[in-house]
């Protein structure tokens, strides 16, 4: 292609907005514009990396056994209601009516209208299992949509769902899209981590990962162990268990210990109403405190004491519960039904069911709210003054904690995008969408579904966010626009342009995607734009044109500059398309 | 890909909505499946159909300099706005509000958008000539959806648009675009024509074409020449201009020869409101009558004259006065104008505008209403008893009229199914948006544009309807899903499973897609679906499987079985392939 007839308007200030690396440089090196907060237009640039990254999750979505399909995005209501999703999802879910008043939605995700296909289309053990996709554009309406494609309204979205008629075949089906992930992620350059996560509200039985791509800019944050492979969301990341029972056992030390020890005392602290407040006036840690927190799970209030200096994960008390709505108490439901403010409350002689975190259980002596205003009680001793019922992990792990799967590592946090995710949604949408199969023996069973996500568009803010520099993106050959961008130094220095347009032919003829900057422009503008939108390789043709001579230059390396002949640098290229189709049939 | 693993679930019946044979074949074949009215669910082996077409396409925008994008379906109603297309458009738009309660347009087309994409990338002359497409789903709510994909709610559209500095350049950007139409629809093996159209309300000045496939149950009648490729929209086609001319000139011969005719008389017609009520009691022909009806142009009274036996053509009226919406009178409106029924109106002294066709104007006498209650004129002559200030074509062409380009050929109707238009916009949209250029000497100009779409999903429609017999689908190659169905008569006989698995193989190996019949099925069955499903060639491998012998069968011609070795067959399939390729590449 002719940079001088391509749709390319480069930008050297990006709108003030743009908070992300990728976001910036999507913008400024023309790959995309907003049309409105969280939907884009796709320029030629940047709809030739999107296809390039569709055409990647296609190939190994149909090597993984994949059957592609194409479902509409209009998805009637009913079907939402009868899944007893129209009403949960919320605000982010797009409703509209059409002409005669009917309601649709349109599709976050399909899990509803896969489900009553396979409903009519399957009806027998024989015809499983199956495994369709879609590369397939999705509406949400985010509450806040930013950075770019990262977090859109209308994005492009990979989503497939698996059948199976037992549990071992979603096993299989399920380690088959984990691989097929990974070589997706490896062929985008991507440097990514496939966590442990938790099933959330999608619901099902099993297990469920999400694929990070490891970025500074990541909206979640990941637990990544220094030794072993292990890593899991932060909100799933578990305590080591061996440390828990460690610490159960040292406890009835403490216990035996605390023999020694002053005995349980009520003091006064007027005024005092948080943890700090707490450390500051009596000149003690955070880690010294045991503090409570209220929750109401399903209606229910339940207590969770936890070290001072730890933080509650939400998620493990839910799960630990086995409740649908897990949340902190709102202050005033606190003080109806402890009588003292939240403050003050503590785990001796509270009327509420208390889980114990095991930092806290395992504490020496501590100080706890006395469920009475303006009074805290110290020199308590778990396994002396409380009645410990129930001890778990229900804490967020930290860094520098040991790894809960290996001997040797410690957990490490990291920040993540996430780029998909597998998910064994079981018989959830099977049984209330009524899709069944009859099994060996003739009996009608639910067919056992998994989901499987990958968020096409936003690989490109994570591959940016990955690959870039202080003068603009760098794209593996795999994503890339183009493979090659020609830069002659001067377009009207006559053998510049002969050898310039010689390359081009040839290259072309080769099947190789190249970007000829034909452009009458200075020379400095021609390279910064080609910094900027990031081509794997550049052929510079300037004065030793005349002696066939040219510049071979790595986008990933700016600074090394190979002299070659034109013959040479041809060669290059092919050996490099070569490597790059290499890994790409691994 | 082996049969057993399809999803793919053939039907004996087809739902009884299912009118067309397309839509029949395309449920019956296992293609799509209805999610909800005109929104469908496309299975493999469609969403394999689609792609191609898809591929076809972009190939052939790519060829003719076309360059891809992507935009959003969820417009902002505001650039709809801007256009005056927003209230305008009627039911058919989408609308819908997000979150915050702003409004939005899912797109039935994107002249908006790309205007406004335009208007911030292109500012000077250097930048055009400059052509973007893209392959996208569009939405549209159509009051009665039917005929499965030939008039959906949501389909795929590739919709182009061209951006010129002159209108010479339009006229250029405009050919290239109307010849890859062609070279899209002869590769999809469609029997079709380029007919002249109507702008219409989408506006604009210049032409436009649209491309019809030849097929009954085309919605629109279309007009072409035996003899040369004149072919038009019945509403656009033209009567032959000489012929006007020349009876114009046997109308003067008319108006000496008229002085031997009998003088106009008025004459009691009581009760008589129709034409056909005249023809009846009168007991002459329809062409001995000239009727006349009433139109609002722009909310000023018109009268059309024209034979009896002959339609207005309400276009070409709206055209001739240059109105922006011109319609028939309704019966009372007509009654307040003229004092008189609309069956007693004539165009003596009417006191209102009056047009007649060439049809009226050259009648040698005439019976016409004579604008009081229950009486008409008769011996009317129109060059002496009526004052014709303007005479035009304003009447629909009739089949076996001369064709008004080519001397010896005559017109036939045709029924048509729109594949897709050309249209030249000019700067209708430009100037509306404010997407102007800078031009050579510096002043600012609004960008001429031309649109041009085809509706891909619709593609396979028109397909089916031109390639189908009583058994099913017949796809030419360059769309089939796959182009070789391997169909081993049992494949429980060794021989049989073995020489299936070894042609499966090898013609895997060199790229053709074959779908190989592996299912457990009775013969009988799997020929019907493979029959119904229509892979342009079949390899049946039988009894003399042992010997190393099968048989070719082309869907086109089920009757022809060619016995030949695999080695044969094989070849043969190469053969097929190539030709295929070289009708691309022409």
């Amino acid at each position: 292609m002719r940079q001088s007839g391509l749709l390319l308007n480069t930008l050297r200030e990006s709108p003030g907005d743009a908070e992300t690396a990728s976001h910036r440089l999507l913008l400024r090196g023309g790959f995309i514009r907003q049309l409105a907060a969280g939907i884009y237009t796709y320029l030629p640039l940047g709809r030739r990396v999107l296809r390039k990254a569709e055409q990647i999750v296609r190939e190994e979505m149909d090597r993984a056994g994949g059957q592609e399909v194409l479902m509409p995005a209009m998805q009637p209501a009913e079907l939402w209601r009868e899944s007893g999703r129209y009403e949960v999802y919320g605000p982010e879910l797009i409703r509209l009516a059409d002409r005669h008043g009917r309601e649709f939605a349109l599709g976050p995700t399909h899990e509803e209208v896969i489900t009553s296909l396979v409903k009519q289309e399957i009806n027998s053990y024989r015809q499983l299992p199956m495994t369709l996709y879609q590369i397939q554009t999705k509406y949400r309406d985010e509450r806040r949509p930013r950075f770019g494609l990262l977090r859109g309204r209308e994005f492009l979205m990979k989503d497939a769902y698996s059948f199976d008629a037992d549990w071992e075949g979603l096993d299989r089906s399920y380690r088959a899209m984990f691989a097929a992930y990974h070589r997706i992620f490896q062929r985008c350059g991507l440097e990514f981590r496939a966590v442990e996560a938790d099933a959330g509200a999608i619901g099902g039985e099993g297990g469920t990962h999400e694929f990070m791509a490891l970025a500074d800019i990541g909206e979640d944050t990941i637990v990544v162990c220094t030794c072993c492979d292990y890593a899991a969301n932060l909100e799933k990341a578990e305590a080591r268990e061996g440390r828990a029972t460690k610490r159960g056992e040292e406890q009835t030390e403490h216990s035996a210990a605390s023999s020694g020890r002053p005995g349980m005392e009520k003091f006064h602290t007027p005024g005092v109403k948080t943890i700090s407040h707490l450390v500051d006036s009596l000149g003690v840690g955070p880690a010294d405190i045991m503090k409570t927190v209220v929750f109401m799970a399903d209606g229910v209030p339940v207590a969770v004491a936890i070290r001072g200096d730890r933080e509650i994960n939400e998620l493990k008390v839910k799960n630990a519960l086995g409740a649908e709505i897990c949340e902190p108490a709102d202050p005033a439901a606190v003080e109806a039904l402890t009588g003292v403010p939240v403050g003050s409350v503590g785990p001796h002689g509270l009327r509420i069911r208390v889980l114990f975190d095991s930092t806290a259980a395992e504490m020496e002596e501590a100080i706890i709210g006395a469920n009475e205003r303006d009074y805290h009680f110290r020199h308590v001793v778990p396994g002396r003054d409380l009645t410990i019922s129930q001890v778990g992990d229900f804490r967020n792990v930290q860094e520098g904690e040991a790894c809960p799967r290996c001997a040797e590592g410690t957990l490490k946090y990291y920040r993540g995008i996430e780029l998909g995710h597998v998910f064994k949604l079981g018989i959830k949408y099977s049984e209330k969408l009524g899709a069944a199969f009859l099994d060996v023996s003739g009996k009608s069973q639910p067919v056992i579904m998994g989901c499987y996500g990958i968020g096409v568009s936003r690989v490109l803010s994570a591959v940016i966010e990955q690959n870039h520099d202080e003068y603009g993106i760098i794209w593996p050959a795999s994503l890339a626009p183009f493979l090659v961008h020609l830069v002659p130094v001067s377009i009207k220095d006559e053998a510049q342009k002969r050898v310039a347009e010689e390359i081009y032919e040839r290259l072309t003829e080769l099947g190789v995607e190249v970007l000829l900057d034909d452009r009458d422009e200075r020379a400095g503008v021609k390279f910064k734009d080609a910094d900027l939108i990031g081509l794997p390789f550049r052929i510079v043709i300037g004065k030793d044109a005349g002696q066939g001579r040219v510049e071979f230059v790595a986008r990933r390396s700016l600074g090394v500059k190979t002299p070659l002949t034109v013959e040479e640098a041809i060669r290059r290229v092919l050996e490099m398309r070569g490597e790059a189709n290499d890994r790409r049939l691994k």
